[in-house]
């Protein structure tokens, strides 16, 4: 960490350098106001807009909150601290990572905002560190806005990886996706790249992020998951999974409620403006996707078992939401029911590919959540966009065009996410390793990791007359300074 | 379930149909605009006012997580996950039926956005799955906000009825209050219905919903609890109610603390409109009711046990909260403080009366909570509206009329919501059942419902050397695909 | 209780009276408009500036769920129900005490809003009860975005004097420091008061309350926690402190999600408006020192002790949130890497000098979180400011006057929280006294305050050949009735 942080400076400087050559992208710099004083007089409406951009950042930036209760509802008690610990850290590294090198990355040549104007098709160059023009109003909305999302999307390989991973080597994993894998991708899909120019209908198409977030993430997380290898007995000698139920399910069902309350941050805000009043109809189709998932996933499981599973249901919530995160705002209501709906075949059909096809171990099901789902978000663009807003066609308007376009989307971010995740993995697992040892693994990650319980009893050992302390770990580190 | 899809549209269509029939209400048809351009042009103070109402909106659907939690921390372990999924899937399935039916049948012929112009003042005909002229972002701002509204009345009911209820028919009541018996009281009182214009003081006023949300969910909760009878030894043999502890007073304190939170959606978000400035009174009032209800109770509660009894005062919290609701745009600060006092006796009466006088068993004291204090809160209207707002005054005013206008409402309210309670409890009842075996429940409705734990142990079955299962149930359902 | 509400009337009486004798600061009185009808006519902007401030001062409400959750998760079992208790009944009580006395005090002679024009350099004298010219849309405004401050202040104490002190003092703390201690020192700093108007730089500034807020709570806490004395068996017989684990992780890890969610509500939501663009810089900046204070101090503990600590990491996030709370509008986003990265070395200098030279217990780490990174804030100010913002320019800047400034001001906070703090805890010691027995605090304050378990078993006695209940206590109090 020490060297990164030292190198930091001389490294953007040598990118910025290195952009200047390859290619500019934006023609006028915009005029950096640190201070919004004058932005606000050029246009009156930024008040309202900045305050729903933010506010709708604060949303999802809770949705930390919901990954984190529901991957450790899902884990076994022996690695709860673990799995927390996990979904603390990574939005903590990522954020710097994002900080310092993978907003740059993303927006640079997007001139969407002050100190963002180097860059080309294929990687943004300029506005690393906020700094320069940077330091504007308008750039750090900007900014606020995409790290929540990009901390969304490296959330998600922890659960997938879970009860197995080293957390020094998950944190090495947060830095990277978030200064690189993420970026990348997005910068193609949202940063001026080149599948937004794509000759195919309007571009491809991302509202919010099915592609961007939820594919890269879930698609990260199967290789993630593919590569640290199956939890100890999770598959028997005769191939055939077996299942390891999570220690609260009450957990899981909270977290479910706050990461449903935080898409309508994710999606509603990605408009980036209140004065753009599709937000509701967007709030709404996100509303329908995300319920209609859990109704049907709820009763087939009914159906199919005899038994009301919450824990897929929720799931199914997820996947619906998912799914309509890319065409929620191209799309009418009845179809957010119909994506729904389909989301939660979507979900049952991977979650049984990835187990018994692909022998992967993914706990929580982030695989067939995100990325199987955030896939299907990007061809439903092509498919129900009903050409009501954004100039957005698909199938049912009679267009074919805006299909292709969603299918070369798919394409590049499976090919990028897969490729590239497996480069920072095997990187990691050559020089820091991946995975805890056997034994660590039996005992449990938390004492192993982290020297603590979760859940630590009471009083075990009795001093002076009064009992004080437990022989394990501490709950908190003040004895450490 | 699926006979009722299937019929969803012809029934609609019939619907409307008949509706031109009974009686048009609205004049003018507005112009659909599904994309908003030509709605913010026309308005710019819309963005202001769809941003505001879409966060308060958001902030409302938040609360489900608060009853969630609240009304597991009151269960047993044995009953947790059941509780959990009654709560998750109910907004979930009401969801589904607010889209369908409720919607058109509370807002029809109100007039209030494009879609709606058919209704009469006994039922709104027009909105239906928000198609045709409803595929507009005015209308879709009035939907995503009172579906989150309707989703609080269904929730209100799933504690009341705890720990002996079958899921499937909790399921089937979830459907048929959120599509048929919320919407028609809501349709009086808010969809240019007969008490909106009842020729008393301004007509039945009800600010943010203590009758329309809580007075509906508690009364029906009241119903409910009573049909499917109390839990096994909840009374003991000479008809005394026993205690049966909750199991886990965390779970109630925040989820106490959600609800409070997402109260500041539910009150002030009900101006619809965040250029009507009174939304800080209001912010103010809700604040001072809830915790005024809470202190008062608390203190009750130290003098007359010695103990501080926390479960007692988030209810007595709640309580508060839904006495202001009604109330809360209406009065002044000072009010609200007199408010939330009485609402912590009207709570403990309440209380008092349904278990020792009814003999109705209601685990979390819904009844108490939402339905005595839903029809406090029309009362407090009456009284203490000092004529500052929307023209509305009650007896601290010198006026007498006003007063007359809610009764008339607690009265409507207490018929309907009792008598179509009954009805669909009795139409569940005789065809799926309202509850599970003796044996089930003694054996508590995860296991027998659910098939699993809330939270089960780490490991019991050792395989090939490594402990990796427990016997009973899955915390996610992967196998089942 | 009973008899401070009966002279509450008097009390303001008479201390208005005496403003009028002391002195009158604010020259115009502002018409009262309750109604705000006349407010935006004259002021469109308004709108969004209120539903800015009031969404914002809701997610600073919901802080209080996370102070509840942290605290919780830091106690022991036995100790839950107790801890809980506390933060929930100290923002009620606070409520009261604010609305009756500490606004008044605080903001009275600001002529930040109608009613508000009396007062002195030293202290606030009208505003009381928002009666008179205070029911005024305004300043309510003012009041529901001041009073969850003052609730924060005043919920940092439980977590420091946790685990041994009696319900009842501690609420009678609650409602001292919310009348008087919070709003004496804010009055200073924000009210109006000689700390605004210092004749070095631009006067002491405290943007949105590392000093007014944490310090004050901080500092309090540090006298409670001292002169309640540390818990049993926290020290050894040679003087040593002694680990004594928290009950659930869980809890802590999802508290300080919780927090660090509503600080985006806490610092920019203190613009107190969304025309000024400076919130997103100030977004960007609450969230950077947040998360370099966490990722300080983990990489810290896990080179010290080879174990991720999650516990000191979120106690490491939350330093770096209270340091960059007064400087977060002056300073650019490096600036808060900067801060954030040496919050992280207060909290563990602080947490060391509190535990091993002045031998305080403080079970959560509130005095090093809060009062310790509160004053480092208030000096990061005269160091940071780079003068983009409000005319505040620090030594970065070339500028010594500020540093001055802010030396004053976090001396001033220092002799006022620590003196005022001692002067009510002595007060409540001599009359109601602070500490439980003995054998109370070896049995657990849940069962001997409370009567219940946080966490009770779900069947113990059989009645009628059915399990019903526990033999103690309750989840809530119907009974008691």
């Amino acid at each position: 960490m020490k060297s990164i942080s030292r190198n930091i400076r001389k490294v953007s400087m040598a990118t910025v350098g290195a952009g200047l050559l390859v290619g500019l992208t934006a023609a006028t710099a915009l005029a950096a106001d640190p201070n919004g004083a004058d932005t606000i007089k050029e246009d009156p409406t930024k008040a309202v807009n900045y305050s729903w951009t933010l506010i709708c950042a604060f949303l999802v930036f809770f949705m930390q909150a919901g990954f984190a209760l529901v991957e450790a509802g899902l884990a076994r008690t022996k690695n709860t601290v673990n799995i927390l610990s996990k979904n603390f850290m990574d939005f903590c590294i990522g954020g710097l990572a994002f900080f310092a090198f993978g907003f740059g990355l993303m927006f640079g040549g997007s001139a969407l905002a002050p100190g963002l104007e180097i860059g080309n098709p294929i990687v943004g160059l300029s506005g690393f560190f906020l700094t320069g023009d940077a330091y504007d109003v308008g750039t750090n909305e900007l900014w606020i806005f995409q790290m929540v999302f990009a901390a969304t999307a490296a959330t998600i390989v922890s659960g997938a990886m879970g009860e197995r991973t080293k957390i020094t080597s998950y944190m090495a994993y947060s830095f990277l996706i978030s200064a690189i894998i993420y970026p990348i991708y997005g910068h193609w899909a949202w940063g001026g790249g080149w599948l937004a120019t794509l000759p195919f209908g309007v571009g491809a198409k991302d509202f919010a992020g099915s592609g961007v977030v939820h594919a890269v993430g879930g698609l990260v997380a199967l290789v993630g998951a593919w590569m640290v290898g199956p939890r100890l007995g999770k598959f028997g000698p005769d191939g055939k999974p077996r299942i390891i139920p999570g220690h609260n399910l009450a957990y899981v069902v909270l977290g479910t409620f706050i990461l449903f309350f935080g898409w309508f941050g994710f999606n509603p805000g990605s408009t980036l403006a209140a004065t753009d009043l599709r937000i509701s109809v967007i709030a709404t189709n996100t509303f329908l996707a995300g319920v209609t998932g859990a109704v049907v996933t709820m009763y087939y499981s009914l159906m199919r078992t005899g038994k009301a599973d919450i824990g897929l249901a929720c799931n199914g919530a997820l996947a619906g939401l998912v799914a309509i995160t890319a065409p929620c705002a191209y799309v009418a209501p009845w179809a957010s029911v119909v994506i729904g709906a389909l989301s939660s075949f979507v979900l049952l059909g991977s979650l049984w590919f990835v187990e018994n096809m692909l022998k992967v171990d993914d706990p929580v099901g982030a695989v067939s959540v995100h990325g199987a789902n955030g896939l299907f978000g990007l061809l439903c663009v092509g498919i129900f966009a009903d050409g009501t807003y954004g100039g957005v066609s698909g199938l049912i308007a009679g267009n074919v065009d805006q299909l292709i376009a969603q299918l070369i989307s798919m394409a590049a971010v499976t090919v990028w996410a897969l490729g590239a995740g497996y480069a920072i993995f095997a990187l990691i697992k050559a020089t820091m390793g991946l995975r805890v040892s056997r034994e660590e693994e039996i005992t449990g990650l938390d004492i192993t990791e982290h020297g603590v319980n979760a859940y630590p009893p009471d009083e075990v050992v009795v001093a002076d007359g009064v009992p004080v302390s437990t022989p394990v770990g501490s709950a908190r580190g003040v004895a450490l300074v």
